[in-house]
């Protein structure tokens, strides 16, 4: 049998020691044989939700032909990321007699990610997993870095563990099908990895964002590349978030807060961190961090990449307040943000001054309900 | 303020790089301030259940007064070991405000330090955990090497990860208090170490079994002492058990077994282990891996120790063999058991054949019947 041959693609490499693992990015990766590649076992489960599995299922289960495959289909949405799904897929592998042999393949975006990389990292007390990410969210962040978990009622997130693939696929392809809003909640994440620590990459969005708002192959393939090289630098250097990886956060407790309010049923993730982002940034330039003009300039790219860039109404500074205070990126009652020195350069501020936060968030909103009767 | 004088004791390593962390076994030790110690956070929670907490629970919150301490108080029993209990103690702590600094202390036997250190394992991905272990049993064994689960009605510890404490304090007075029944069930643990990998710990057992059964504190102090030294080499020698920690599952295929049978209601788990070593000596002696002779010895010891040493009635060959085969143990459909060489040297038979276990498996039910009978 000759060796297969894959369609062109990068390959980026994740080092983290023992749980190394490769990022491949390309167009068409998905059915060509590459996930098949990292599948050592005869037990796979699949675990997809019912409008990606329609989709793309098939050319995952077209590289799969042998193997003893069970496919888990959940319903779409965030609030599917929860304990009792957790609890479903544990229960369908151990009624498949699955053995710690067996490998979990996530065919989805974040919250099929994240939930089957929470079954493979306590199943048995873990085994391997794939990331095959659907969205452009999931292929730029979430799919990378093992960080996985389910929601609680009382917070997103809060139930979880790291556990790293063995690879991420990520086919820029099945972006192509992505519908719109969820594609440029997406482009948040990637403008992400400029504002925080790639100033480069930042002047690069602003001048291409319309290509990659039409998703111009070359655009996005660049946009997915760049975003992935940044997640793995951060993530090799800091894989439990003791320091840097904390930047990734930039926009995330804001964000936090307006979807917890809106008990996920209004913005999507990235549509909340962006909003969350041009707060951050407001904030770091209030408070004298960032020359003035610099949140402008933030709030500008976003709002050109057709993200929200202004908090919801009806929820007041001292809610935003507690549930950010309840977020778990305090520690011991201190607030921790991500704050900007610059577009480019973010850094983990470890004891925010509560009263300044107070004072801005009031401003924030004041002005967001002037702007919305005007 | 003077440095606190603790009580007399001994402190062993587990060396697993940042992972590291001490095993502090004395007797008077709970109430010390050394639990205090290792304590590096204002927010704690204590878990235990409502048969240790009464007996024990003051003596650890003297030591954490000033702290923000909540009591999470369990029912007693294996059943408790649940993804109910789990969410609920993460429910607890959430509902607290608990931050990603604050610190877990499980207070109890094996099933408090099981579900309590997954809770850790899992509270925003990850906090610190401290064993203070109750028993014998989670003295010995469980409290040591970060094996943290809950059970699945489809078996045992199917639900886990790998999540180190960052200290064990395993007070030897507390056994003073500990049922008959349970100390001795603890003894099986302890004996179990003699067989894989220390026939001069053996030698000694059997030569020192009268005065361990009377809990003689000398005897005990070396018995749980020796225990973790080994316990502790197996675990820094190979955490994820890739390799030889898998030896510490000795007895423990065929226990599940019998414990999954009885839906953890029947033999206790160190007594099933105990009913597990001898079908496992006898097993290795059948097969001519080891000498005649040998399983008696094993049998001997266990039985000199007051435990059981032959399998329950009303469960068939073909039964046993089916719960073997459904145990995490198993890998793609290979048996895995640890056999031994000699009593004081077991070790890893990946592929075990299945006939001969049938045919053994057969004879050894029978031959209880048999004796059952007479």
């Amino acid at each position: 049998m000759s060796e297969p041959v894959f369609p062109e693609h990068v390959v980026l490499q994740v080092s983290l020691g023992e749980r190394s693992y490769p990022i491949h990015i390309g167009a068409g990766l998905l059915g060509s044989g590459i996930v098949r590649r990292h599948v050592q076992s005869r037990q796979v489960a699949v675990v997809s939700n019912e409008i990606v599995a329609p989709l793309h299922g098939n050319r995952l289960l077209g590289e799969l032909g042998g193997l003893d495959v069970r496919q888990i289909i959940l319903r779409d949405g965030e609030q599917e990321k929860n304990l009792e799904n957790f609890n479903a897929i544990l229960t369908r592998m151990l009624e498949s007699g699955f053995s710690r042999n067996c490998t979990l393949i996530a065919l989805g975006g974040g919250v099929v990610g994240d939930l089957c990389g929470f079954a493979a990292a306590c199943y048995m007390r873990g085994v391997r997993f794939i990331q095959v990410p659907t969205t452009l969210l999931a292929q730029v962040d979430s799919s990378v870095g093992g960080k996985t978990a389910v929601n609680h009622p009382l917070g997103k997130n809060m139930i979880g563990a790291f556990h790293q693939p063995v690879a991420v696929v990520a086919d820029t392809g099945l972006l192509e099908t992505l519908p719109e809003r969820e594609y440029l909640a997406g482009l948040a994440e990637v403008i992400k990895y400029g504002l925080i620590r790639d100033a480069v990459f930042l002047d690069w969005l602003e001048q291409n964002i319309g290509p990659l708002r039409r998703r111009a192959p070359d655009a996005l393939a660049h946009a997915v590349h760049r975003s992935c090289q940044n997640k793995a630098e951060v993530v090799a250097a800091d894989e439990r978030e003791s320091g840097q990886r904390a930047l990734l956060n930039l926009g995330h407790t804001f964000g936090h807060a307006i979807e917890t309010a809106q008990e996920y049923r209004g913005l999507l993730h990235g549509e909340a961190v962006a909003v969350g982002m041009v707060m951050a940034a407001g904030f770091s330039e209030q408070t004298g961090l960032m020359p003035p003009g610099s949140a402008a300039r933030v709030r500008s790219l976003l709002e050109r990449t057709g993200l929200p860039v202004e908090p919801p109404p009806g929820l007041s500074a001292e809610e935003f307040l507690a549930i950010m205070a309840r977020d778990k990126k305090a520690v011991d009652g201190k607030m921790r943000l991500i704050l900007m020195n610059k577009p480019g350069e973010a850094f983990v501020c470890d004891a925010v001054p509560v009263a300044a936060l107070r004072e801005y968030l009031g401003e924030c909103l004041a002005g967001a309900a002037v702007r919305r009767t005007n």
